[in-house]
């Protein structure tokens, strides 16, 4: 039996101790919106970090009770008797620092001016938000987590966790995701970036204090990230050559059908996200390379890691391959930790990692499953 | 020995018979740039048509007096003792209809109203190209074609004539293109056209009356594009994840090597290249797909198919992949025509098609040495 974790609310946490960032910059407090569902156990050895991905948030599971539609972006995956089972496991998700969903971001006042940081916010890497979240495990009594679960740069996160802190991940589990990402991933990032930096409502990432809002260019870096989140084959199946009227009217209105669906996509998106958070994503999906003080030498980079792993990755993936999964795994096993590997057969992509798929959830569930709690004095 | 065409000239010809449209629109005349190398023989039967892809033009080969260090797109393949070989075959390159090298397009001046046509250039499709081209091939009194080569779009054209003129084309060849675009790469076409198209300084296709270009938008779908038409191994061989400085700098300004070369394509691009004719010739790619009358079958669609094909793809190609090419080669097999095809190894993804390869030349070389000349009356 398997259900949702139901009604959920929202909590935030604020620091005030000062934290600093890769980039040199420094935030002397900060807040994060975080969410928790199930119940921390006596000895808090029951605990388990969702880390989201380029445009996720806290609500990870379950729904508001003022807006009940609201359903949590990995409810799937995460409720009592899911393959993230909330009656064994108490889950945090939370917003990473730099986002738009209420944890201090580029959109939040900075009480210094009294506007928003906007292009004054500290460019993120995911090393900085990892000790951002240890801190917030700290003011949840937690040391060491259970089980640290991310897809793509969710993923990279967790790997992260498993360098920075190896003492308190006991598992990762990193979905579709990469030790670092290819040139080609860095030159659609880098398309998408422009897209937002040339848009003259963007006015050098100030565009609060200008009362307008860079939608054409973040519309065109979420159409072209959808693209990038398919597979070829998915788009195909889902749309083909399929017109919406039925024939060809040669002009540039929408034709196609894959046409009406990217920028039916890129408007929801460009109407609530965040311009800034984009480009500070993107930024630390490019940034994130544990190797590079290692002479690129990944094993190296993952010598002091303790934690076990379960590796997942899904078969049309081109954004994260199975490939770039099999470099995590080798890594590990040089260092002779434990890794479990799963190479899922989807058709959907690196959109795959968020999808019910039923050995993907077998997957999580029986290695989950494994995974002890209060085993620890 | 095989060498340059030497300098060369272009040549304007000008057709005063009204041309009509797919969508419907006619232009009552029309211009279109050329330049031909080589000489054709007395019964005109060692004639060459070379259609170009998106970004091409009539510049094909050899260079001009007063710019020698302006080489045309195709030089390498096109010559004395090269695989196009013209001291055998008389070898034409033109400006498509709505381009913006010379032949009637978007920026040029409307007769009617005396203004640059823009928003008001009718849309253009392969099989008007194809119509259009075949009144230039009149022109210079060549009933009947060799061979008619294309790569990419170009490939499509050349397809397009063996099933509109039958009877005017001995020789197809076919490389890196596909019977219609995948779901795919449609979507990236919108995205590219969506950049130009939600440009402020676009108008509507008529920024040449606002004294403005939409350098932003064109921009960004050239660098959308040259992601593309390159392969991840090509790009990862040639940039890597290298730095420009050797760290990481924290903003927005170019930071990996990649980023380098696709603003700089970018830039470049958009300096010369008009955004109607980018918005014209992504429209032809849409749209061609000739199976479409006849109920998706290509077969069905290359009946009436009476010349021989050299069909080339290559490995890395991911935008035009060898699948694609391997389901002209099953249709026009299905119809019994003569059909060699070649699966080029290569690194190089799309770009392919444009570069120097031992077998992809050798290839090229060999089919066109049994295509005979002067053996008709």
């Amino acid at each position: 039996m398997s259900g949702s974790v139901g009604i959920v609310s929202a909590q935030r946490a604020t620091f005030e101790e000062p934290l600093n960032f890769s980039c040199g910059k420094v935030l002397p407090r900060y807040e994060l919106m975080y969410e928790t569902y199930g119940t921390l156990n006596a000895d808090k050895s029951n605990a388990i970090l969702v880390c989201h991905a380029l445009s996720g948030h806290h609500h990870v599971a379950g729904s508001y009770a003022d807006d009940e539609k609201n359903i949590g972006w990995w409810d799937n995956m995460i409720g009592p008797g899911k393959p993230v089972d909330t009656n064994k496991f108490f889950v945090i998700g939370l917003n990473n620092l730099g986002g738009c969903h209420g944890s201090t971001g580029p959109s939040s006042i900075d009480p210094v001016t009294g506007k928003q940081y906007g292009s004054s916010f500290p460019m993120v890497t995911v090393e900085d938000w990892v000790h951002s979240q240890a801190r917030l495990a700290d003011l949840l009594g937690i040391h060491r987590f259970a089980a640290i679960i991310g897809g793509s740069l969710g993923g990279m996160q967790a790997m992260q966790w498993a360098i920075t802190y190896p003492d308190r991940v006991r598992n990762v589990l990193a979905i579709a995701t990469a030790p670092h990402l290819t040139t080609e991933n860095i030159a659609f990032n880098d398309v998408a970036r422009n897209a937002i930096l040339t848009d003259p409502d963007f006015h050098n990432g100030d565009f609060y204090q200008h009362g307008v809002v860079p939608t054409r260019g973040l519309r065109l870096a979420r159409m072209l990230g959808h693209i990038t989140y398919l597979s070829d084959d998915a788009m195909a199946g889902k749309f083909g050559r399929g017109l919406r009227s039925g024939e060809y009217k040669y002009g540039y209105d929408i034709e196609f059908e894959v046409e009406s669906y990217l920028r039916y996509q890129g408007d929801k998106f460009a109407a609530y996200f965040d311009a800034n958070t984009y480009l500070l994503m993107t930024k630390a999906l490019d940034y994130f390379d544990p190797a590079q003080h290692t002479e690129h030498n990944l094993a190296r980079a993952f010598s002091n890691v303790q934690a076990n792993y379960l590796v997942v990755s899904f078969s049309s993936d081109w954004r994260f391959s199975p490939d770039r999964s099999r470099e995590i795994v080798k890594a590990l096993l040089h260092n002779k930790r434990n890794v479990s590997y799963a190479e899922v057969t989807s058709q959907h992509g690196h959109d795959s990692f968020l999808m019910q798929d039923e050995q993907y959830f077998a997957v999580m569930r029986n290695y989950l499953e494994r995974v002890a709690v209060e085993v620890q004095v």
